[in-house]
């Protein structure tokens, strides 16, 4: 069956996005500073047809999270902004040619017909919850990972759900003050960590989770 | 000149201690569990007097942050509870032989004579503020380490002064949920992972922070 497995850059006191998210800003004030660490990975810039990028730990990690990734999801939040509905124009934020290239499952409070974008993508909209999603997206990913790709709140209901198999944190160096935490909600959950590889950029903690 | 250092055990959710501290129960509940992986080693349990413990990766970190220590600082709580002022008999948490066997610097309101302890131990009452502390302490300490042994509002106030050189964490993979948090009201301290130690039962990381 699937692995179940989010990854996800943290700022050190716990944040995943800045205060004052907008549909301008969707990360919050300084949220993009969790993210620096990635933008310099030649992974990271592979993946999103750029040049140069250094050949670092931290871009193994990348490769590493990347593979093996039989279907997504999240959010309604992180696909489109706002609560929906949509209209059947918009497309969400990804672009085109969305960096997901197999199904996503989107929780929504809305039926939609199935998206299909370019390169792989489909989002799928999913209105009967989470478990739901997770049954849909186990049954195409097969041997291949389910990851919950965020926002915040959908990675707390899976963890609070004991839904979760691994949580691979990305813990930037950085301190925001303010913005939307990742660890709240989720009750008392069993975490080993079970692989650390570190830079000066960033610590990636991998957390197995015993449901 | 001292360096000033700080060395914490913080669950993943940020928490220094647990909530609902009180003379009873100091670190809050649910606290403790930020430093089982402390009381494994074999390193604290000698420092201890007690037999046992692994010579793990854990327990070389215990030595390392027990070395080169000229003086410390703490503040009012952590050395005996509530806001005193204290009775004269009153001693403190730690006991005849304090776990510290050099002077002691206690930020409170209340002046009080230098408390002369078993062991080496001086607690030291200061009462205008935390540069004079820290003053008092370099004088102190030479070219040894200053640690700021905590609590949280005591390393708060040295990080966002721009007093601390150092912060080295220790991340317990715990989620406490509630309690009382290290990394708030600390501006944006700029911070870099210098050394990262990894075992399955905590996640060491050294910063070193730019002032």
């Amino acid at each position: 069956m699937s692995f179940v497995t989010c990854q996800i850059s943290i700022s050190l006191d716990g944040f995943v996005a800045g205060p004052n998210q907008s549909l301008e800003n969707p990360i919050g004030e300084g949220g993009m500073k969790l993210h620096q660490w990635l933008f310099t990975t030649a992974s990271w810039r592979e993946q999103q047809g750029l040049q140069g990028g250094a050949r670092t730990a931290d871009s193994d990690v990348v490769d590493d999270v990347s593979r093996n990734i039989g279907a997504f999801i999240m959010g309604r939040k992180m696909f489109g902004g706002g609560d929906g509905p949509w209209s059947e124009q918009w497309k969400g934020w990804w672009g085109d040619d969305p960096p997901y290239h197999v199904p996503v499952f989107v929780l929504t409070h809305h039926a939609r017909k199935p998206l299909a974008m370019q390169g792989g993508t489909t989002f799928n909209f999913v209105t009967d919850g989470i478990h739901s999603a997770l049954d849909q997206a186990r049954a195409t990913a097969l041997s291949q990972n389910v990851v919950i790709a965020g926002g915040a709140s959908t990675v707390q209901q899976y963890l609070a759900a004991g839904l979760l198999d691994e949580l691979y944190l990305h813990i930037a160096p950085v301190v925001l003050g303010a913005g939307e935490r990742l660890l709240e909600n989720v009750g008392e959950p069993r975490l080993e960590p079970v692989e650390v590889v570190a830079s000066p950029a960033v610590t990636h903690i991998r957390y197995r989770i015993a449901n």
